[in-house]
């Protein structure tokens, strides 16, 4: 029997790793790839109650560290902590960094970023964004979001289509960790020499991940932090572009078909709020349409104890279930002319 | 031969423990102690050129931690630190903690505190001190200290008397550490459900620890930040109250005719800038005069390399010699009716 479509497999073994080499992967093999019509993520997108889902792309993402230290500064410790009782005639890099920090967001609502045109590119739902957001609103499990992500209220208690809006439309700078000084049990009075702040912000179609730095830079340096250095982590994963496909493309198309013929009403989702390196594969040069999806349930993503089910039971389905529908939904996107 | 005065010994073996049970040895003994005419601390005082040096008390301190987390907010992360895709809909305690943080202290000057209040009971120099500070400031070796601190600029460049001034007379809030979320190396996408800040106050007569901390706690609900929790370490160490002895104390008189009969010209320092228990001895109900003081040489203190010279070279004396000053020094002080 012959395959109704043709096939090429990017088989991507560094994921954990930050798939650093990825991009030169795909930027080696432009002339081969650009052949194909459409990209499929196979996945488990089965939930414990065994809906399915799909995403028609991804948040960006940008990750980088704020770090202050004397030794840049030129003022405070320069070499090591010193003790504290010269806090009254030593300036502390620990201090400057929080009201670099706090410079950066509203105090009152630190999710609203005041960072110069930080908000500048983002671009608005579409008709198509909004439509999928409509009926996304009327499914989602609020109360199970917040159980499994241990939340008892989401930001100013939103719900629904505002909620949804607010989650896909806002660009976040949000601080992943923050260290400095003494960080061991009870106290210790030393005056740090350095300070740092992880960060990271989500990126929204049509934002650049350079851009975001280059405002953060811009920020510190009018508000006097010029010495504040901004650490990047190039080819660490730290950054990745945002993601889109259009509902319209014939594979998202023959995924949902594929889906209803398989007994299931997806959860369509304009796009993931994580982040992935989808956007080598959806823009220039290959522009392909991309979708991951897939029956089956698996958890735990990066974490040691990750796992995908093989036999199934009468909530999610197995592996051999898995395999069927991606046959069935190979057969949908060669027989409907979605290409 | 008779001594020429009556001695009582207080051997303290846990200073480096934090001396958490010096205070009950001092209560339980207030009857015997209370005889006392005064309390000599003996050190080793002279510094690496041989000029020697003593303190007419200390600073107090007192060290706390505030600690934002979700769980006791209600709001953001409650159980554990999520993926940090949900930025744009879960609030962040780091974020609250750096923003609480950020309104105790002025952005352009954080030696400069906000807090309402926290300068009340801070005593100005007295006359006998002003004259202290303005030998002191003749003779302050500034640029040895700079280097020895590995600090290149002190607060707006302050020397002289201005510097001795603001190092003296100026409680502080410092920030002894921070810490929250991720701090390993590079970035993790985690949005984190607490952050901590290790703070110290240094206390000038007439502050109490009690103060401080109140005024801290109502600084955070008077800005909204009630459910910021306050940890403090009773019994640590992490809360001494300030020393003074008068210039006038005929211990102090002795003990510069003593080092002036060895040919020392001592700095006089009103109080040092770090803090010890001295205030069980100079306080109610001992109300004792307390001089720390002695030739010979020794360093790093508290650290495992911590030393002290045995045998002196032409410019740091030895044992024996710091030993013939105590005797020269409980001498004058028997001699010349300074009790």
């Amino acid at each position: 029997m012959e395959l109704p479509v043709n096939l090429m497999f990017v088989a991507e073994g560094e994921e954990e790793l930050g798939s650093a080499h990825l991009i030169d992967f795909v930027r080696d093999r432009v002339g081969k790839l650009s052949r194909a019509d459409a990209c499929l993520a196979p996945g488990a997108s089965q939930n414990i109650n065994g809906e399915v889902s799909m995403s028609l792309g991804c948040k960006g993402v940008v990750e980088f560290e704020l770090v202050c230290s004397g030794e840049k500064w030129g003022r405070g410790p320069t070499e090591r902590a010193i003790h504290s009782s010269y806090a009254a005639i030593v300036e502390s890099p620990v201090w400057r960094l929080i009201h670099a920090l706090a410079s950066m967001t509203d105090p009152a609502d630190p999710t609203r970023v005041l960072v110069e045109g930080f908000y500048d590119n983002v671009a608005p739902p579409t008709p198509e964004d909004l439509e999928l957001v409509d009926k996304l609103a009327q499914r989602l499990d609020e109360e199970a979001l917040r159980k499994v992500l241990g939340v008892k209220h989401f930001y100013r208690d939103l719900h629904g289509r505002d909620l949804l809006l607010k989650a896909l439309y806002t660009t976040t700078l949000n601080i992943q960790g923050i260290y400095g000084g003494y960080t061991g049990p009870l106290v210790k009075t030393v005056l740090p020499e350095k300070a740092s702040a992880k960060l990271e912000s989500r990126l929204i179609a049509n934002q650049t991940t350079k851009e975001t730095v280059e405002k953060i830079r811009r920020h510190l340096d009018r508000h006097g932090y010029t010495d504040i250095q901004i650490l990047e982590y190039e080819g660490q994963n730290a950054a990745d572009d945002w993601s889109r496909t259009s509902p319209k493309a014939g594979i998202v198309q023959a995924t949902i078909q594929a889906y209803r013929d398989f007994g299931f009403d997806p959860l369509v989702w304009p796009y993931s709020l994580g982040s992935s390196p989808q956007y080598m594969f959806t823009k220039e040069p290959l522009k392909l349409p991309f979708i991951s999806a897939g029956i089956g349930h698996g958890a735990r993503a990066h974490a040691p104890d990750e796992y995908y089910v093989i036999e199934g039971n009468e909530r999610v389905r197995g592996l051999a279930d898995a395999e069927k529908f991606y046959v069935w939904l190979l057969s949908k996107y060669s027989n409907t002319n979605l290409k």
